[in-house]
């Protein structure tokens, strides 16, 4: 049976002033909690309901203890309109601050705000198997319920870091990493040879990059609309823009 | 003075019902409606404040009356959180449901459900030149407010249409038409030699492609992860892998 307490305490998780306060942050729905148990983050809470409990206890074994609850309190506790079987909370991994910089591909993300977008780029991230995410401090916070539910799990799978920007194009610059930006003047991006380590920096929905952060880039890649010449609308969502560069990057790698 | 009656009228547009009955759909913001005035797209009403209302009835010229609200107005009659401007009430377009297929690249949607995934193909889909996006009967309405906001104006660019989709493949078929799926054990995309006509058939966010129109494709494509051996996850969001299938069809035509 969940208090009060306990479910204003898991309510309360969806700002971000709260996740802040508390270190936490909460993960719902079966795939999600599987991946989050299979993690590297510390899981706090784990609250099941009837159909996925045995199954949740095998995976988390000694690690946490799954708390059997019925539907109705689930849909007391869940952020989502439609809640999924299970909902866990988790400890926000720490942020240093620092930056360490590696070789390969990393990206930079100057102001995103839409969560879908964040989340988005988060997956393909994944999948396109880089590691690095780097945030402007402005950029909407990617333990936000909306973020953490369009990753599908892949949150659990990069390293995001929240840092000044424009310190780590500084140590990029010192260790001789480009700098890419997107640009519709740009360089086609399939005239490009592309390296193997570099910084895909993309900027905010509207905005685009920071004047500041634009004077840094190295090089800005544009992807050939269809006629090149006369492209029906002005511009790609960032994250379609991201996963086109970034697909673009890894076929050059393995060709 | 909007009449209350008006705001009402205006306000049910938000639902499917009433577009339906009405045959209307709403635009909002400076940018979207700038782009259904110099569209096919029939405008019903401009309701514009100050800010724009002398610049939009140079656009609209003799085309439409451009109506001068106040702020207060168009909040009440806006869908937006944070209205922008300008509403425009639009004429549905006519959907015969006939399917006219031409040569070229197509898209055809299995009933994709997210809005913002909906938006984000058409606006993508405008970029790379593709005229045609055919959506199954239960794919998310297309004139919902945020598939049109999310499509940034590209609506009004692309030809769409609710169709049969197992029709349209038997026509595709009938004219040699190749229809690609996506699967993860496909064909990679980039060891493919692409056609300039093709069908690209994409399914839902959670349950992928029907089986019966499963059975009707021709190649299942996969976009390779990296390392290619262990995709750190499960798949890409629909419109991040339509994006990526678009951009190497266009690649490889203008290579």
């Amino acid at each position: 049976m969940l208090s009060n307490n306990k479910i204003k305490w898991i309510r309360a998780l969806e700002q971000k002033k709260y996740r802040k306060e508390t270190g936490c942050f909460v993960v719902e729905g079966e795939k999600m909690v599987k991946e989050l148990l299979n993690s590297s983050f510390k899981t706090m809470e784990v609250y099941a309901t009837q159909t996925l409990f045995t199954e949740l206890q095998l995976i988390a074994g000694k690690k946490i203890e799954i708390q059997l609850v019925s539907e109705p309190e689930l849909e007391r506790i869940s952020q989502l309109k439609t809640p999924n079987q299970v909902l866990a909370v988790a400890q926000l991994p720490e942020d240093s601050g620092n930056i360490e910089l590696l070789t390969g591909l990393s990206i930079a993300l100057d102001n995103i705000q839409d969560p879908g977008n964040m989340g988005t780029i988060i997956r393909t991230a994944a999948w396109f198997g880089i590691k690095d995410i780097f945030c402007s401090p402005d950029t909407v916070d990617v333990y936000n319920p909306k973020v953490v539910q369009a990753s599908m799990g892949a949150l659990f799978k990069v390293n995001l870091k929240y840092v000044q920007l424009e310190s780590l194009l500084i140590k990029a610059k010192a260790k001789n990493i480009p700098i890419f930006g997107t640009r519709l003047n740009g360089t086609n991006l399939y005239k490009k040879v592309l390296p193997k380590d570099a910084i895909i920096l993309m900027g905010n929905e509207s905005k685009g990059l920071s004047v500041e952060l634009s004077s840094k880039v190295d090089e800005n890649l544009m992807i050939p609309s269809f006629p090149a010449e006369v492209a029906n609308i002005e511009s790609l969502n960032v994250s379609i823009a991201t996963a086109v560069i970034c697909a673009e990057f890894r076929r050059q790698m393995v060709k």
